[in-house]
């Protein structure tokens, strides 16, 4: 078997996939000659082979890790369980991605009842219990599995009756008593004793980080990053050094450019006298890296100078860890750091104006999530002007929202099926992931920028204010005290994660992406990609939001949308009931107005640029009532009798009308709808072009299968607009073409392809119909499909390459087999979804169509798609 | 423009594109010297040029029908609406496929008052007005659309008063009066008088055969045939010649062999001093040819020989039209004759055996429909002997039916959608089509074996007898009296066109097809054809019907039939609504005995053939009861409140099932149902081996999508399999394939076809999703799209070549390429359709499985595509 652990001295930062994120990144320190306490790495090859073990330690693994940690034992001159020369060591987790706070730590192995009363002599009785609680309380929580409450409650309730404000206030002889206290809980929570053997404690030490690799929470983040469960994680025994040693002592994170706004300086805290997991923990609320510079100049210099070479180094942001042992600097962790959308883009920007990277790199570093995260949203001034405030915490990630409060995160999950939801705790833990996922918003009454619920939330993107200290948190009676307010369960908030500011009641909302730094890299992104961006805008007011994103036309306007403003749904339902073609005819005219006005209204936004207008898609019966009391009052409406309308809708009812009497299956049965239609897109069109206005109107027929609907139905339409046009003297830019979202339009795109003027691949119905799943009811399988690994993901997120993909791949050659000209673009969710954006641009297509807040992310991932394209193209030369 | 009219002596028989069936054998016979009343036709292309000219007859056409005309009079020294000499002649439609019934035709055209005058004045007066009454008739039906009983009333009437037993027995004078009162009837019923210009008769005449190409009946034919509607109709113009000039004329239809059974007899009947349209219409009841051996020794002779003479020429049974004028022969048709499926296949055996005609023609000569026939059923002689015979008819069509009667085709196609039924007519037309179609049987009081109903039943292959002259049928009162009987509409008869018997209430049926000659012909067919044939058998009962037919195995037996029966159906249902994996167990383990036990008895049918045997498809809630009474009877037996229970069945609808959690989907969320399955397998074959009987077991894995759903399915089953073997200390052979149903498996079958043993198209499912049809839906709109000729047949009945094949054609190479072993075939309900099965014999399939009836017509189709092939093979050398 292939060597299991490696000494820091022997790896370095590109072995991550062996050594963890962790793990590669000490070593590259280590080889940089940084200043980092000795230790070794378990590789995660070692992880997977404990799987394969049955989750069992195998000997060999065994009997490597002791060779290495008597290496390090030489090394520190210490050895582990000794009386006279104690090394105490920390374990870590360290997966290839790093996953804030879901793998675990245990500090200060090595300690028992001896070595601490020996440490205590050696060294300071404080310190030595301090440490000793904290590995008995580290060690019972990650190793065994017992609740963390029942060694809060015995510190808390020690500090109350004593009156000691903070941890480290306790003193020792109080810390002694702690132990004792914390080793009878151990014995009754676990039926065991606290174990002495020091080698037992690593093993089982190791273990409890290869297991924790495949818990239930380590799980949900990797399916929400989309992280292989194969991966593994490593372990990393290093050697302890201690900010818990009195007041030259301390610890702390710090990061290279300010993580919320990118600005070059450095950003962190840090405690005095404390360890390392106070800090992350949010337990004490820490002191800004700033005071450092007073509080330790020396040590605040060589922290800059070498955050300074690490960034350099590793041409990016970087997050550090830090202790200082009686005055002595550690470097513990250094990684690229998370930070917002808006530290993104301002770091790649300034790294590029630094000379550090070029702009291709720039625009590689910037991920879709951060885009979205840029496009929260912000509170409009004039709703903000009236609005209370109730607190005010730090501004941990940005974006405002409004929500119903809940407190567990059980019950946010529940509520937020229904309604918004803003998730209030003391604090977050790995266990409320699924909570903050569901969440609009996350306020926490304690803990600070690096707390958990704020490095969480900036990575999902999602508003979050924390350590808001005026909350009292009452999680048993679901209320929190705010002054004079008293808050229930079921209350709303509103947050605004940018400012850290908490008010009463729902606000409302604006977005806005107009950062000097995110326009100058969009500006690289549209130099370099081929690809055209369009968007899918029902109205003139998304339309517009569209065209502000930077698309460049409309993909997909679902006429549908405009049946069902309350003016007109009753008219639709009439046309929909009428017994004959001329009564029908007599509706449609009544509904011509009003498309007619939408129509024009779009035209006048889009000023000559592509609107690619669908004909009516969905089938008829969704446009009609489902409600005893909606029936009733159509019936009275139409003049008919309950019992006939109710017998006319259950004949217009479908079995699977994903797959029923819809698209251009409508066209055909019903040509005067289609007609309608076509007259109000020609009429809208002349009325904006007698008014000076371009107009280029395409047309798009949707659910098309077989050549001769298209010939039947372009026909219909071409003749239409050609007598409108006639009629007006005046013509306007009009093509019909095809939405491809049938099998079997992908299997006859040729014949398709000599009568369309364009195709548009509808991928969300493709997708169902290429796997047979109704996306409505996959849920009740998809789940299983995931878990058991059947598929690697959803493939209504991103575009399926050996199904979906080929039909693509298929249709455009055979399309561009007759017809070379034809423009080909998609119109399905995918075309927002970064992965499928370089699919298709790998395909060739012309352009993708996305929702307006999915345009920044298109034109972004356009550009990498290009970038990575030549970058190919330069390896393979 | 082309030649448009073309004299007889012109054509030949390989002509009928051109000038139809009627006329290319017309001006064959012709070429061969057989006397026919001179002629000339109006082609195919005339007809539709018609149409392009808005269905209007345009100047060159009418100048070329003016010029062959003037030809017709100079040959037959006659002149059409002469006094002097008058030419009379028919107008007979003649499309390309015979189309009996659909098209019209009018006789003696070029009558008016003053030709009649002279023709009575040089021939006789009777024959004269005979003719000219007749005349009026069929213009006033074919060309200006009045009925016909109109003019009958009048007829019977006159008859009844005067006591005139036949038509034929009217005097002169009293047809005189009768032509009186037929122009009456024309004046008010088109307000003109009766066209008195015989060339306008003549084009009026031609045009409404042109347009009778269009009317509904026609098409309706076509569709049931699936004629293209752009092959138009020709027109032939004939002199005259007359079977109604006396007792030495007559008229008749003859076999050149016995159409029922296939016998070599003279087959036919006449009728002396009486028009063709006498005999075909069914209005007399004819002689049978036999007596014209008697009657008119020399015109049988005659006859005889040229009948001899035309069946050799055509290599194939005749159907002839005579007439006999004055004692001169005249033929006016030939046309291969439509025959039943049992005259088919020993007219086919009998042409090899008399050296016409090789095997391979022979096989050739049989059509899908015609087995069909072979297949219908016959009274069981248990079930014969307590009925009581109600009369006896003719013996028109082969097949016992059992059924409600109706009167009118209208109310029996209504009542036909709910229950079986017969259509009872005096006769029948060819506005009754389709209530003929919807039928089980027709009966009839009046008409011979050649009458409308007797032709039209035979080409449907459904049971008819007719001339049933106990019959009093009273359409108004909606009854029939026979004898001391009176019947209702709605009271139930039972029908044998085999022995022309009708029976009170319903009788048994069974069905037989062991006819020596068929299976002489099936040997050589199975001689022939290399692709197999196996059966859909969901029970032993079926899989011994279908062996019976000569199925080599089973291609689909459905396992959730299995589950409806009612003892099993209440466990089904618990173990659906299981609450946990644990609970679901416990049900299915009760359900295993019974599983066990179909599929032992289906390994003991089978005896070592293949029993391929799909586990569970359908959606789990299509199990659940729907009625509101059924789910509080189950709430009952599961303990629920009936609130708890409708929520749960709530929660389990889907919104499209068809793509819903169903097939292997089921398997991978609830594996211990498809273990269940498996387990039942195992040990019924075990059972089976134990018994010293062979098995194949086949286990088909339905709705494969992606192929990691077949990793993990197979591997559960096969470890459940060779458990259950190494328990018994016995083994098995079986195999483990995929479905292949829906497209993306088409997309991937070569990463399917690595761990799949067998592949079985599923192409019901393959086209729904193909088209992204929902066949429980798809009538909505289908109906519009053959209208529309968008589709040009339903693809649920024949493959679609463009799209599914397609599929078809990538999936097989795809797996052939990493799996050359692999047995491919289909089991959709196309298995069964010869079209398709042609398809599936060229895309190489190993079988083809169908449904037991429908398994000697894959046998047939598949040795026909193979002779195809051959003849192809042979043509391209």
């Amino acid at each position: 078997m292939a060597k299991l652990v490696y000494r820091f001295q022997e790896g370095n930062k590109e072995m991550k996939h062996l050594l963890g994120g962790k793990g590669a990144n000490l070593a590259e320190m280590v080889g940089l000659g940084v200043r980092v306490p000795p230790g070794f790495t378990i590789t995660t090859e070692a992880c997977n082979a404990y799987y394969t073990h049955d989750g069992q330690l195998f000997d060999s693994l065994i009997a490597e890790v002791k060779e290495h940690l008597q290496g390090l034992e030489e090394e520190m001159g210490k050895v582990l369980g000794s009386l006279e020369n104690p090394l105490l060591v920390s374990v870590r987790s360290g997966a290839v991605f790093s996953m804030p706070g879901m793998m675990d730590t245990v500090l200060n192995l090595g300690l028992n009842d001896q070595v601490v009363e020996a440490l205590a002599q050696q060294q300071d009785e404080k310190f030595a219990f301090d440490s000793y609680r904290r590995f008995i309380q580290m060690f019972s929580d990650v190793v065994m599995g017992v609740e963390k409450f029942h060694f809060e409650q015995v510190l808390s309730r020690i500090k109350a009756e004593k009156g000691y404000p903070e941890d480290k206030d306790i003193p020792a002889h109080e810390l002694r008593q702690i132990v004792q206290e914390f080793k009878v809980i151990f014995l009754a929570q676990t039926g065991r004793t606290f174990p002495q053997d020091v080698e037992e404690q690593l093993f089982l030490a190791i273990e409890a980080v290869f297991r924790s690799w495949n818990n239930n929470r380590a799980k949900v983040y990797r399916r929400l990053h989309q992280i292989s469960d194969s991966l593994g994680t490593a372990v990393n025994i290093q050697a302890m050094v201690f900010g818990n040693r009195g007041d030259e002592s301390g610890t702390g994170v710090c990061f290279s450019r300010n993580p919320v706004d990118g600005s070059r300086e450095l950003f962190g805290e840090y405690l005095i006298n404390a360890q390392g997991e106070d800090v992350v923990a949010g337990i004490r609320t820490p002191k800004s890296i700033a005071n450092l510079k007073e509080d330790k100049p020396a040590q605040y210099q060589e922290l800059l100078g070498l955050v300074e070479e690490l960034e350099r180094h590793y041409q990016d942001m970087q997050d550090i860890e830090f202790t200082i042992e009686e005055g002595k600097l550690y470097l513990l962790q250094t990684r690229n750091a998370k930070r917002t959308a808006k530290a993104a883009v301002r770091v790649a920007v300034d790294l590029v104006k630094e000379g550090i990277i070029d702009k291709q790199e720039a625009l590689l570093r910037l991920s879709a999530q951060e885009i979205n995260q840029l496009l929260h949203p912000q509170f409009r001034p004039d709703s903000l002007a009236g609005a209370e405030l109730l607190a005010t915490g730090l501004a941990a990630s940005p974006g405002a929202a409004s929500g119903k409060i809940y407190f567990t995160a059980e019950e946010a999950t529940k509520a937020a099926k229904q309604e918004k939801v803003i998730l209030v705790r003391e604090e977050t833990s790995p266990e409320d992931i699924e909570g903050m996922v569901s969440a609009q918003a996350i306020l926490t009454s304690r803990g600070g920028m690096t707390s958990h619920a704020a490095v969480v939330a900036r990575g999902m993107g999602k508003s979050c204010v924390c350590g808001c200290q005026a909350l009292q948190i009452d999680e048993t009676t679901k209320t929190v005290r705010v002054g004079p307010h008293l808050l229930h369960e079921g209350d709303v908030l509103s947050i605004d994660g940018a400012t850290g500011k908490v008010y009463l009641g729902a606000l409302e909302t604006s977005q806005d992406s107009h950062d000097e730094h995110f326009q100058e890299l969009m500006t690289w992104a549209d130099r370099i990609r081929p690809l055209k961006v369009y968007v899918n805008a029902d109205n003139a007011a998304d339309a517009k939001t569209g065209l502000g994103f930077g698309a460049e036309g409309i993909g997909l306007c679902r006429t549908e949308h405009m049946f069902f403003e309350e003016e007109r749904i009753r008219t639709v339902r009439q046309m929909i009931l009428a017994k004959s073609s001329e009564e029908r005819s007599v509706y449609l005219d009544r509904l011509e107005p009003f498309q007619r006005d939408d129509f024009y209204q779009m035209f006048k936004v889009m000023e000559g640029r592509h609107l690619t207008i669908r004909l009516l898609d969905p089938p008829l019966h969704e446009f009609l009532p489902k409600e005893e009391e909606q029936i009733a009052s159509l019936a009275a409406d139409l003049g008919v009798s309950l019992v006939a309308l109710k017998r006319q809708l259950h004949s217009l009812a479908e079995f699977n009308p994903m797959m029923g009497h819809r698209g251009c299956r409508l066209g055909i049965t019903y040509p005067e709808i289609y007609l309608m239609q076509a007259r109000a897109i020609a009429r809208a069109a002349l009325k904006a072009r007698k008014e000076g206005t371009p107009v280029q109107a395409d047309i798009m027929i949707p659910l098309v299968g077989i050549d001769k609907e298209l010939t039947y139905l372009k026909n219909l339409i071409q003749t239409c607009l050609e007598e409108e046009m006639e009629q007006a003297g005046l013509r306007f830019d009009y093509s019909i073409g095809s939405m491809i979202e049938i099998p079997r339009a992908c299997l006859t795109a040729d014949q398709l392809a000599t009568q369309a003027a364009f195709f548009s691949f509808g991928t969300n119905d493709l997708t169902q119909m290429t796997y047979g799943y109704s996306r409505d009811d996959a849920s009740k399988f998809l789940e299983s499909y995931l878990d058991k690994q059947i598929l690697p993901q959803d493939p209504f997120v991103s575009l399926d390459e050996s199904g979906v993909l080929e039909l693509m791949k298929l249709a455009i050659e055979k399309a561009r087999s007759v017809n070379p000209e034809i423009a080909i673009g998609i119109c399905g969710e995918h075309g927002g979804d970064p992965v499928s954006i370089e699919r298709c641009s790998d395909l060739g297509l012309d352009y993708v169509s996305c929702s307006p807040y999915r345009v920044l992310i298109a034109r972004l991932a356009a550009a990498q798609s290009q970038i990575k394209k030549e970058r190919q193209i330069w390896l393979d030369k």
